[in-house]
């Protein structure tokens, strides 16, 4: 007994969403897919015009640094490459997302942001009230997790919307974590 | 386009509940009942059959010392008189929420468990695997933190499953954190 409902009704769920860190590989990490998956299949179910997904991509500054380490940048526009590249594998992650919801028949928006991921995250819930934030986890170990910080703390800690960090499951983790 | 689903299948919500610590309320808490009417609202919304909820109420020992303070404990049986009053008022509390349950037509269970309420929450959780836990935070600030700890917090941390904290609004906040 499902009826259409009108947009301002429905529950908004952020997806805080990232690349596979794995080099020159640009795709969803998994710890993203776990996140998106686990919102359809536990959350949203069959009442897909119940729910809206705003999926949020932050790209950190220099964030696949790594990589172009070789690189020589001389003239601004070299820059301007590397940043239009960048932009390109965002949009690429987030057509994956957009992609998905269309085939499910969910409502979704979608947004690039630059920034350092756990604050611009938390700023745009804070300005669009999503109902739910749903970031992945790495499942770091307690070592890593001083090195690295991880997003999901952060969130769990600062966002202002009721928030729930999804954890891979053991399975899922590969042996590498900058291969996520 | 909703199916009457087989139960394997629901998603089953842990929702940790407890009561209301006005003296001789035996009512549940705002920040309870506020966790449950996001469930229904923002989760479960009109896909009733797609959800199970599981009710558990952890009892602190002596949970309500501060009343009994006059008393006198001489007999053994004293000490089951409170303990029956303590089950009582537990069981009160989940016939709120089952009854509400009930109106809605969302399938439910309910438990009463004695014990450390975040220590019980966290261990039942591993036992009934539920898809996500959802517990209500009394919005403490940093002082009174430092002196209860919260239950939310360390759920957060140690649960195995899903977590969500629900902050109560602040208009829903009373001025005395006692009265939550």
């Amino acid at each position: 007994m499902e009826t259409t409902e009108p947009e301002a009704n429905v529950t908004r769920i952020m997806l805080a969403v990232n690349e596979s860190s794995i080099k020159g590989y640009p795709h969803a990490s998994i710890s993203s897919r776990g996140a998106f998956e686990w919102t359809i299949q536990k959350i949203v179910r069959s009442n897909t015009s119940g729910f809206k997904l705003l999926f949020l991509h932050v790209q950190a500054p220099h964030e696949d640094g790594f990589e172009d380490m070789d690189s020589i940048y001389a003239f601004p526009e070299d820059f301007k490459t590397m940043k239009h590249r960048d932009q390109t594998r965002g949009l690429h992650l987030l057509e994956y997302f957009v992609t998905r919801c269309h085939e499910i028949g969910v409502a979704c928006e979608a947004w690039v942001k630059e920034g350092d991921p756990k604050e611009v995250i938390c700023r745009q819930a804070k300005r669009m009230r999503p109902d739910l934030l749903v970031v992945g986890n790495r499942g770091l170990g307690p070592f890593q997790r001083v090195i690295a910080g991880t997003v999901s703390e952060f969130c769990v800690k600062h966002a202002e919307c009721p928030v729930v960090s999804i954890k891979r499951s053991p399975g899922e983790t590969p042996r590498d974590p900058v291969d996520d």
